[in-house]
């Protein structure tokens, strides 16, 4: 549980509205089980390296279906013997601020 | 109020544990007055372009101060005309899922 | 001269296809006369940081023209008194491998 | 060959330098065999997505083994039969500036 990623991943072939094509993201996201906080800007999920990467290709297949063109961001931090860092790590900064 | 960025900026020279360094760029994004959603992957700000780039201007010149070697990350969504997403770009894919 | 970034834009409402718009930054990234390195994936620029902040800015603006949606990412690497990075960082590595 | 990446990977726990830790990814890629492009921030791999994320995978892993915390910062870029973009997307841009 020491990993978390922000993933955000959007066709590029759909238009300007791309809010159904996240959905499909969120939900595998969702199904997966692991914590995960839906934001604006990306989905932070939090989990074993390869248990979230498992979710990154599962998000990457299902829009690959029907998407000629996908850009994907990603950014990932990760602690040695620090689980639980989705919501300690806001509550660490919040503390501070 | 058309652009939303996700920043995430912290220290490479002060060791494994950063959140003091956060915890200044938060509270300058919340001294801006701006519409924010701080996460475990980085701080959501919505606003005029400008704002919220003078907002990312204020973290780095905070940091430069006291360290040597800082990292930023930046992704921004702009659209035309549509004020308020910080929160209904979430609610918008919720109804989705 | 001591920031690099990465920057890559593009807009979302103009089809998969966007060489077109990405050449348009590009060129205002080339008429900035700061030292730059395009890429696949984005294109490299160093500077102060205001001067590196100023040739977004006109990216933006200049896409915010004739484009609805526009994607942004952009990292930052700052390092005290180290100019000429955007060749000495990949000489350093270069040397490593 | 459909997707690029850009990948940047680097410990946080280990000070300002960085570059010797680089390597060692930049190293996995090159033995990867496939085509990158290693620059001042990051590196641009392209392949098919599973061979491009099991190289991904490799320098996560390889860092895991000294280091306390990393951070990684990843963009991919995904066009359907368009084999050969680590060059022709720097070309087609190239031809309009």
């Amino acid at each position: 549980m020491s990993v978390i990623i922000n993933l955000s991943i959007f066709p590029m072939d759909k238009g300007e509205s791309v809010s159904s094509y996240v959905a499909r993201a969120v939900n595998i996201i969702k199904e997966s089980g692991l914590q995960y906080n839906f934001g604006p800007m990306g989905t932070s999920i939090e989990g074993e390296w390869d248990e979230v990467m498992e979710v990154v290709n599962r998000c990457f297949e299902d829009l690959k279906k029907d998407c000629n063109r996908i850009y994907l961001n990603m950014n990932a931090d990760y602690r040695k013997g620090a689980p639980g860092r989705i919501k300690s790590k806001v509550t660490s900064v919040e503390k501070k601020i």
